[in-house]
């Protein structure tokens, strides 16, 4: 918890949270990480997509070295676990980060046995990811890291730009990183047994069912767009309304339409977040409105029937105000599925955290996106949630008491152990 | 016409214009405002709120020199001919700009008789004004150069700040202007005969017409606010819509309020220009909504019971989607009607020069503001409309003809000369 909150005053903007890929701030929390992953016992490096990573090898494993003098991972298949450190803008300060802290601390009580009798040999490597850029929050673009170690990288990205016209790919040459070398982050699925990450629940379920942790059996399906719509900016006074074309009134009835469409919808969220007018003065008709889509849905062909309904509502309402309207998908990821066996020992580990609660752990359906999405292309992805009180989060009120986090170390640690166990 | 595109090319922004109040561009634009008006054989001056003035004296009239060398008006009562060089953002090329600069002409032909006869020695002064902030664009509040020389100054506007935080007094420093002589810009009753101002009309109905000029019976009534609609900033993904308050979406049904009870009623015009929401995020639920309203009407009472209807639709949305709403009024300014005289005088003028039309000039209620807002606390006010193609306005496509500038000049000339010619 403490280490939550020295990360949070890493920021871009005194008094709020803001972190961004490939950021001065992304430079400082990536050292605190390697400090701390060399604290229990790993070797550290930072990838070529600046995600820092730590590694420790099982029981007898050897570790390669190399006349370069890098350290670099043994062969042998190492179980990921990890999360991200980036943040959206006025972020809180546990959503990723609470999930790379606690594998730390996973590794050192699985590495310093107690009582409870865990020196049990693992049979593989732990590795533990702070994905560099999981929220999108500079490029518009999520998963950026994960994306990299996934092998799934798109050449297309290196033109994306930031509010200030940076690009991607001088972002990286900034932040002292070579995109010509990004395939280099890149896993091959032999080299990796599985991918566990802990990670908060960002909702209201675990909270209102009264049960601090839960097993997450898929991760949304998501799509992203960029919308604009042009109308034509005229002055405030002298047009009519019969002559007007307000781009922000099409805008305002799309906004509205989402949540319509939506709402109507069992396991669909559309969100609208980045809204803008232009040109943004008080006595001209807004001419032009940029705006952001979010989309998410348990399964893609629901996910994609609303698009298309809100398409052609769309239309209709942008017809009929003589305005022009255009999306550009800027995210497209369909959803990921947890692995049975891994949702069977995640499933395990929160039994034998929580032992009065001799029922089935929850199950829940992960609307919010994360780095499993990308890591699924190249292994097993599994993942565990924690309560998130009142649901809570991207917001500095975000929350997750201390006991929470205990469990989520402990079951954490525990399905390793079912893992471990488990035939391979 | 060819001085509308030289200031049109004095702007902060390349490719678009854009010229606020005591900017850079502002001191340029006066400067080639004071040029011309010297061509013309005016004194001139820059007053305490940086607005340009040029003077004249009546045939026989006497310039008073002052031991300090400063060139300052006679005492003789001058009629005062003038608007505005600021612009709002992305602006067209003769809001203001084309009635400062039909003034200058006026002095010009009076001064150049010609075989019309015009040599006909005037009774008082002229001055032509270039007000210096009308369109309230740096500082949300608009009409401040004309408020200053109307007396009517609030010290309140002082801490007034710009979008990169400047206070409107720091502004006032940094141009080189003395905030404590802001006084010295007022203008006595005593000291004026009368404010005409020619301008284009923004807005389509002397196109519709086929009519050239109109006389202006008043300009509109109008109020400003700025608004803001607070919720809670939450994941987009994570967050159910039972649990959302969006503030996105509550503002976005008050934009349509607007539209909805101002377009039922007959002469109300309201519009919301500016529209900001935050964090801004793509994955995050809008926590703040910052908006302007715009709110014009013919008459006072009309205007505000549209308000209120307006407050009452606000509680209701708000309300309904638990979010908190409030708004600051940040301008306010009674209808002001047009001195019949000066209606009678501008219809003789547009009669003169427009001789094939025998029947009565048109007469335009104004829903956009202009200078003579401020003006009517301290003297008689006159306009005079010009024909704006398709009434754009506000805008790079903002139009009006050489031929109906020409119109206008001539129409100006004649008014003076049917003033002058009045009994007072």
């Amino acid at each position: 918890m403490a280490r939550c909150d020295e990360l949070a005053r890493v920021t871009a903007t005194p008094g709020r949270i803001e972190r961004v890929y490939l950021s001065p701030e992304h430079a400082r929390v990536n050292r605190l990480a390697a400090e701390w992953m060399r604290e229990v016992g790993m070797r550290t490096w930072q990838d070529a997509a600046g995600n820092q990573v730590g590694r420790i090898e099982a029981a007898g494993g050897r570790v390669p070295s190399r006349s370069d003098g890098v350290s670099r991972p043994s062969d042998t298949p190492a179980l990921l676990l990890g999360s991200h450190l980036d943040t959206v803008i006025d972020a809180g300060r546990f959503d990723g980060i609470a999930g790379v802290l606690i594998a730390l601390e996973v590794v050192r009580l699985l590495r310093v046995p107690t009582d409870t009798g865990w020196a049990v040999p693992l049979p593989f490597p732990i590795e533990v990811v702070a994905f560099s850029d999981e929220e999108g929050t500079r490029f518009g673009k999520a998963l950026l890291g994960s994306s990299a170690v996934a092998g799934s990288w798109n050449d297309a990205w290196w033109t994306l730009t930031d509010a200030d016209g940076v690009s991607l790919r001088q972002a990286f040459l900034e932040f002292g990183l070579d995109p010509a070398r990004i395939g280099e982050a890149a896993r091959r699925p032999d080299e990796l047994v599985a991918y566990l990450e802990a990670h908060i629940e960002q909702g209201p379920a675990l909270d209102r069912a009264g049960e601090p942790l839960a097993v997450v059996s898929s991760i949304a399906s998501a799509r992203r767009f960029q919308l604009v719509v042009e109308g034509e900016a005229r002055h405030a006074g002298g047009t009519p309304y019969d002559m007007r074309r307000d781009a922000l009134l099409g805008a305002s009835e799309a906004a509205l339409a989402v949540e319509r469409v939506c709402a109507a919808e069992h396991h669909i969220i559309g969100t609208v977040g980045r809204f803008e007018a232009f040109p943004g003065a008080v006595n001209v008709i807004p001419g032009e409105v940029r705006f952001s889509l979010d989309l998410r849905g348990e399964f893609d062909g629901e996910r994609d029937r609303v698009w298309d309904v809100l398409s052609r509502d769309l239309d209709e309402i942008m017809g009929r105000r003589g305005l022009r309207w255009s999306a550009r998908e800027v995210h497209s990821a369909p959803a990921v599925f947890c692995a049975p066996l891994l949702q069977d020992v995640v499933a395990a580990g929160i039994r034998a955290t929580l032992p009065v609660r001799s029922d089935a752990a929850p199950v829940l359906f992960s609307p919010a996106g994360h780095d499993g999405m990308a890591l699924g292309a190249i292994t097993d992805v599994g993942m565990l949630f924690l309560r998130n009180p009142d649901g809570i989060s991207h917001h500095p009120d975000e929350f997750v008491s201390a006991g929470d986090v205990a469990y989520g170390i402990r079951a954490l640690a525990e399905s390793i152990l079912h893992l471990a166990a488990e035939p391979r």
